[in-house]
């Protein structure tokens, strides 16, 4: 299967944010969130998730809307439809504590 | 001038995101940004930004990247485009410190 390809588009002390580009049939592989993230759609989505059960789910996520997920998912996202899928993935580091 | 149409998409402890939808020469209005953010661009974003010193200045922001800007800018945010631009900005809320 092909893989999905990821930019990192910025990084600093706050977040990660990641452009995930994926041809139809591209998929991530599988992969656990370590950070709570917001995923934004930048073109439609039709994705297939597949979670730690082995099950598939087909969800489409519209261009221009988004969600917000915890830390810990693990699943395979793969591109179910027939064009160029993207989203923008961003990371929320977890704050660090100021120095004592 | 036309305002831009402002959706909240998702709110949390965490974050705030907030779709803008502008048609060509729509503007946000001028504004404070209260709270670190991140945009990413979903269409190709031709930005009039006009800064406290009445200064504008065009960027393109090409859909599909985004940036981050701190909290405490002030400005205002124009389509100088003739087609809709939108953009999904991600606020991200203050770390609630932990209850001692």
């Amino acid at each position: 299967m092909e893989q999905a390809v990821a930019t990192v588009l910025v990084e600093d002390a706050r977040v990660r944010v990641t452009r995930f580009d994926f041809a139809p049939g591209a998929a991530t592989g599988w992969h656990r969130h370590g950070m709570d993230y917001v995923i934004t759609a930048i073109t439609d989505c039709p994705m297939r998730i597949v979670g730690p059960d082995g099950a598939a789910r087909d969800v489409l996520v519209p261009a221009g809307t988004a969600y917000v997920r915890d830390a810990g998912v693990e699943h395979d996202v793969v591109n179910a439809g027939s064009a160029l899928m993207s989203f923008v993935e961003i990371e929320l580091k977890a704050p660090v504590s100021p120095a004592p």
